[in-house]
């Protein structure tokens, strides 16, 4: 056993860590939008700029270049800022989105859209869950997606749509039912969807507890005979849950890792807040049960990186059939610590914590989502106790 | 003992429950903002007409009527709406302004503004909290409030001054230092400033995790060389904790309750959703340990309302001082329960739990802030074990 | 709402505690078993001189005399001392069973067994539990008590049969199965059975956690041919679950109380050990999160006593089938809290809190073990959701 | 990072997994002794026999012979057996006392005593808690070590003696108090003491919540001017901080992954009784929420498990200063864990967790047990936080 990091990913880290610090952290105050003012839906020159610079750097698509074990500590720098993850090119669902085209994708499907993306080009988005049904589970998807044809048409309603408000976005993986015939694992099929073919409309963006994330933002888009190529299924019909599989394995260590981040930058500014004020005669860091607090943060942080970090060497080692408990493990762990110690934060930091003037905030509303998003920790731990008790003779 | 409640309070209660259902839900469905709309900072005539009708059929200042057990159940209920504490004439801050007028304002104070507030004509901000310094230690306030011949004047700057932002607003309380030298519970003194005195600038409204909370908003108002006359002062020179603990019990009772009320509807939405979705092959509410959740929001439920139901007997019977320890403790226990199982039914509503189709996502946000207004969760807890350990024989 | 205890109630409650204090305590320090000293099956002469003085005081089977209500603060009294309940002819499972017979006993049966009961001449114990089925599930139940003629014959096995290791045990409450073809909740019946009776054979002593409980015990009992009258059957063939159902409520409530009365008792100690100890130049109570788990434990406590006496008066008021959710409530509730009270006050005590020098060593195992008996807290859970379900229109 | 075991890790810790489950746990279960059945401080033949059989096979004294990170794993293996540890002479506190031998002894202290605990033929016990002050400070100590000519006198109490009780047991490294006027860390020595030095006196062994741990067992010893040569120091007066600094590191990855060989065992039962009995209707593992409670004993586990070879690796790299917040994490993290844990298996074990029949009630107590000794939870959170808040500029 060894964990020493790859002296690869120890360079790039502390690269991407000086590079946050210097030039993206105070693009980011300059950029952040007061309470109640409008929302924008584009992306601001200084921050296509700080991409530019950053691809310059060799700090461009980092997640494809390394293994999972090597961008585990980079995606955990990433998750220090909200920007960080688009200005390397590192952002979901884009991430996720490459790396289904790279791994399923046609040439000709790779020509058209994985390069772009690579190139920071076009952005994309991901349409599987449906406000119909409960769509933690997977095999209920509704929307339809017929072979007619030469082509394929869509007809449904999909929310949740991350990243379709953003000005580049070009294109969407749709989830539709192919064959409701079919095993249940065969019935649905991944969809490229030019956003701009006729029957696909953006109905609204929706609100994250208050946050649009702009300039991603999350969509609820209907289709209504939405007709493309046959072509445009990925990897054949049928088999969307095959790609979901693949694909969703290292994107769940980067969320996981940038909860890390995000834990960790909280609990710096709890440490910094806490020593710095005072109540009641001592630095407000020695009432009650704080430094507890801060123990127990500590941790809690260590052990579910570790738990990451592990996952991570797993999908390297073994892929990401061998990985699944170790994934959904994460998928429930990291969210939950970061909630835990965001809290925390926002307690030391009072009335401050509250608002935009810190980051706490924002961070404790990301946190909450991730809990529900890709799958609520629920279905997780259900999948995590189904592959425990299979081993001991259970039915899986 | 005897758990029933009185036949007025049943009475009113019922009342109450069908007013919000019948007339105060249509209303707060439709005037939903949707996500990103400019907010706006006026009271639609349709919340007028409401209260109009609210005051005719006696619903209107019940607060100040009752007894605090008779008003319990009764804000219990206004808590499943955000509106209807406003439609009643008996939302915070009016509440303990009103309250502090009553109690410790001369007749010339109480007719300039304690009958308008009664009447629903005007609106009032509470100025305690600072931005530069902890204040959940009162005694750290630092705006000054000095005499200076027949008048006093404040310097300084409060935020999360609530109310502030209400087109009706007309009068802060503002806590100000007077005499620096004096005992520390000793210095302070509350002040009516109209907000119009010269001096008086909202700066900014603040939002709590996104949402700002309009039309009554939270604003960080700065008093420059600000001039009222010494009348101004609330039961004279260096009476504000007097006064802060005289104010809060009520209104603490009032929160808790309504955070009860929130959890109430946030189980009654889960109940309803988990049974209505089906998701691997049953309904949602039957898998992994959502019926235990379900049991363990009722027992944190029941046993928290009667926490504060006591603890309102205990104020009814005993008066501020003999249940310092129990407003603490419900202070404590029932925003952290509300948070609890609204955590639950957003698990529950998945993605829809986090958008603003449903009310949990703000109940959510209510209850997270509920654990620092007023004093965060830990300040709370020290004032009960010291307490508890002084009857042990440790100083108090 | 009233919270005050009744007049009669208060006095009593007093009577109990002062008797315990001065009367009981010294004599349960003085017979403690030392660790590792062989078990003994007896009682003490002391402790029958007890219960001669608290019979001439008047303290003795309150729980058959007093409403719910007004027993539970007694009930908490008992909980502060192992010996108490026996002293005051209290304990279970002679309550239950007392109560059985005098709600659901012939006078035959009544003048047999209750009286003894109610004199303390005899004890009793209740065979239920059974080692080859999961009990929790009372249907399980496969002993067999099978009518022949103008008898019932039992065989089969039962363990956890509390109180048949005191040297007074008479009779034995069965629940055997009489009818498998009848519904699932008419299958069963409860048998009175000498102890005495042939087949009837006390296998071994169980310990919990190590203690052995002596001198009631917890035995396991096989049962091989064992024939008694089939007047022995109380309440008629078939009956056992709903004698089971009404026998149940107030032991709960009554072990409820009594673990109120650990916590509170764990709490007191915890407090003056944390403050007689110094540790790191303070006193131990001062250090981490410790005052906090103070106030913790007081809300915690305070809650979840307003909790058992709300149940106690639906018992007193709304019969067993109305407090059904709320007696499960605090069978849940109460001895997670008094674990957690116990865990934190051993915690502060450190090594003496594991040692039998203070009570806090058998309270932990207590309160532990009080989580299984009588229905582990899952199964509880499981009753309180399908009852709060049920008003959501959920099949019950 | 590389999170593979070594070859020769792997190959003992397949041996080792394989004696205990084809010689230890015969053993093991045929030795089990039954409640109320007379203690015996003695080693039984068959045991001996084991640890003959253990050396032969090269399984002995491993916890010298590895790094820490690869003997972690063969501690936990021995996890699963109360007997393991001794029979591998991989036992506390005589692992301990052995490193503190090995380490800074003299060669005529490491022929006297090290080389017969190395083999097995003697036992030794480690007294630093006394019953007079919180031992969780250790400068609180009051045993008097006091010089005298060429040798050094000690006078005081020390309790929670591991391991006085065993017939083999020779001598205890004792904690003294030699020089009040020195600095907090310099006042006290450690002193190795013959056992039958006149003046040591086991006054009586403590039990653990009712176990006494025979043949170990922790004992309350006495000493009343004992006298033992000044060579008997160990490493020179004054030094008992730096040797207990040194000491802890190893001792607690035994104890952490010890603890994590529990948890897994209790896991493991919770899943075949969970899977193999039936309550209404299901396998009782389907029931609520237990298999989200699998999840999450495997998520704790799994984490911990990583946390403790971390530390195991950051001791092996970089020593026991580089490592202090490390070990104070697990110290705390494990038990707590394992407590979880074994609390579920409990449940899902019904009455049989709470008897001796199954490993579980002892599981349940030694992990409680845990978290006290070796410094309460509560200390070491206090150093985690005191080493993170030392990063940002507090006083260390």
């Amino acid at each position: 056993m060894d964990f020493s990091p790859s002296a690869r990913a120890a360079e790039l880290t502390a690269a991407v860590r000086e590079f946050i610090a210097a030039e993206i952290e105070p693009v980011e105050r300059r950029l952040r939008r007061p309470a109640g003012a409008p929302v924008e839906w584009r992306v601001p020159d200084e921050v296509r700029e700080l991409q530019r610079r950053a691809r310059e750097r060799g700090l461009w698509n980092l997640f494809e270049e390394l293994s999972n074990v090597d961008y585990a500590p980079i995606a955990e720098a990433t998750g220090w800022s909200f920007l960080a993850p688009y200005v390397f090119n590192c952002n979901a669902p884009d991430t996720g989105n490459m790396e289904v085209l790279a791994r399923y994708g046609t040439p000709a499907q790779q020509e058209q859209w994985l390069t772009p993306l690579r190139d920071g080009v076009i952005r994309s988005g991901f349409a599987m869950t449906e406000p119909g049904v409960a769509s933690s589970d997977a095999t209920n998807m509704q929307l339809t997606a017929v072979l007619d044809g030469d082509g394929v048409v869509l007809d449904g309603r999909k929310w949740w749509t991350t990243g379709v408000g953003h000005p580049d976005c070009r294109v969407l993986i749709v989830m539709g039912l192919t064959d409701p015939e079919a095993h249940r694992h065969a019935r649905h099929s991944m969809v490229l969807v030019p956003i701009d073919t006729p029957g696909v409309t953006v109905e609204r963006m929706l609100d994250t507890m208050g946050f649009l994330d702009e300039p991603f933002g999350h969509g609820e888009v209907s289709f209504t005979g939405v007709r493309v190529p046959a072509a445009n299924i990925i990897a054949g019909p049928g088999q969307a849950f095959a790609i979901a599989q693949g694909r969703l394995g290292p994107g769940r260590v980067h969320h996981a890792m940038r909860m890390i981040g995000l834990a960790e930058r909280a609990l710096h500014l709890a440490c910094e807040r806490g020593l710095a004020r005072t109540a009641f005669g001592k630095p407000v860091m020695n009432l009650g049960g704080n430094r507890e607090r801060v123990a127990d943060a500590r941790i809690a942080i260590n052990s579910t990186r570790l738990l990451i970090q592990h996952a991570a060497w797993k999908l390297d080692t073994g892929g990401p059939l061998a990985a699944l408990s170790e994934v959904s493990q994460i998928k429930v762990a990291a969210p939950n610590v970061a909630q835990q110690v965001i809290d925390f934060a926002m307690q030391i930091h009072g009335g401050a914590g509250l608002s935009s003037d810190f980051p706490l905030a924002a961070a404790w509303t990301a946190a909450r989502a991730v809990r529900i998003a890709d799958g609520p920790d629920e279905v997780h731990r259900g999948l995590i106790a189904r592959i425990e008790l299979a081993e001991h003779g259970a039915a899986r």
